[in-house]
């Protein structure tokens, strides 16, 4: 997968790129991140990329022409490659939309900043208008290396089969249930005796309910929409006493 | 504010801590971030900071205890400062939390890894599970980052005021309107005719009905939680037709 940036902070990048799995997906050829600096493009003697919002208010919006040159720029492998442009505005993110970025060869990246871009930009070059929620940021350059992170571990080879479990929880619709690991007892803490039993069947019901359990409490929305089976509401019950 | 990072990953952060906001808020003495590599407590001779589950199945945990060290050596200028482990069990971010976090001198963030920590580590010190959303990354640095810009912005002096607009837009519920800025046309497409009216009551109405209208559309879930006033729905009737 070929990975396009469009940012007036290129720099922001350079951790993101040489960390751990996106280094490793690099080397392996699994992944290319080509990071592109917008203000490279401007026609601005000065460098410029934003001006004032016609109409007034406070702020400044990137303007369209740096972004538009930097997006030709691009050399398109895939000419109905998806643009995202980050954005409060946009869709909340999550697994499903990472699945159907994934399937592309290509993906591009429009970091806003300011109060956004030119609406023109989006109108004419914009996909997907993606937010990861409702919070302010200072830029879409942290929401890019978020999802890019979340496709790429999509991509065939990226990741050891050790991972998977991990995203087989998201989609179960189920969270996690309590993880431990050595030594067995810290802080005088011990681990449930039930995961030293060595009972399979045992261990996994345990697991079953207390991913069921924890889901129901913090989660409610997840825990309707589960189709619970008969063992899931014994394993509930025994909770409720 | 003083923010302490707890990860295995250190590394991730130089170009956060580096850029823009950030470094302004640091060298303005309104911020200091103080990243604390786990692995350095290991007592492991070759710094291993995780370890099988118990009971079995994919993947590593992280141990309790480098962990553990590595909170104790934090300096506490608050004994009551929240400790946030970024997992996808925990509640979703959102701007709430933000302005809750923003109100402690010391925040302390813990970055999970692979299957997770320990649960004894969880019962310990931490006093947040938060998620960035329902998807799968590979650790929680780019959510403690995602966190940290958002709640930096809350803090007095780290923004000037040109950016508060986009908070306000949030709060208030309604995604923000469409935003122009020079030239005058672009690719053949003009900036709609009101925003050079000077007319600023147009301006504001024609601001506020495309608001709206992007909030319905987009957003059926806030739009069913606002208010409209008189003005506003006739706003929106004019755009039904």
């Amino acid at each position: 997968m070929k990975i396009d940036i469009l940012t007036i902070f290129p720099e922001m990048f350079n951790d993101f790129i040489g960390t751990s799995i996106m280094k490793r997906g690099i080397q392996k050829n699994i992944i290319d991140i080509n990071v592109v600096n917008i203000r490279n493009f401007s026609r601005d003697k000065h460098k410029k990329a934003d001006d004032y919002p016609y109409g007034g208010g406070p702020g400044m919006v990137m303007t369209p022409q740096p972004i538009y040159d930097a997006y030709q720029s691009i050399e398109k492998i895939d000419i109905k490659a998806p643009c995202i442009y980050l954005t409060p505005q946009g869709e909340h993110f999550n697994q499903n939309l990472a699945e159907e970025l994934s399937q592309y060869p290509q993906v591009i990246f429009l970091c806003g900043h300011y109060e956004g871009v030119d609406q023109r930009i989006i109108d004419k070059i914009v996909t997907h208008e993606v937010s990861l929620g409702d919070y302010v940021l200072t830029g879409g350059e942290l929401p890019a290396m978020v999802i890019i992170d979340c496709l790429s571990r999509l991509l065939p080879g990226m990741l050891g089969n050790e991972n998977s479990a991990t995203e087989d929880s998201i989609s179960s619709g189920l969270l996690e249930f309590p993880q431990y690991t050595r030594p067995y007892e810290f802080l005088d803490q011990k681990v449930p005796e039930v995961l030293l039993s060595g009972n399979h069947e045992e261990i996994r019901k345990w697991r079953r309910g207390e991913a069921l359990l924890k889901t129901k409490m913090r989660r409610p929305d997840l825990f309707n929409k589960l189709n619970l089976n008969k063992e899931d509401r014994i394993l509930l019950s025994k909770y409720n006493k």
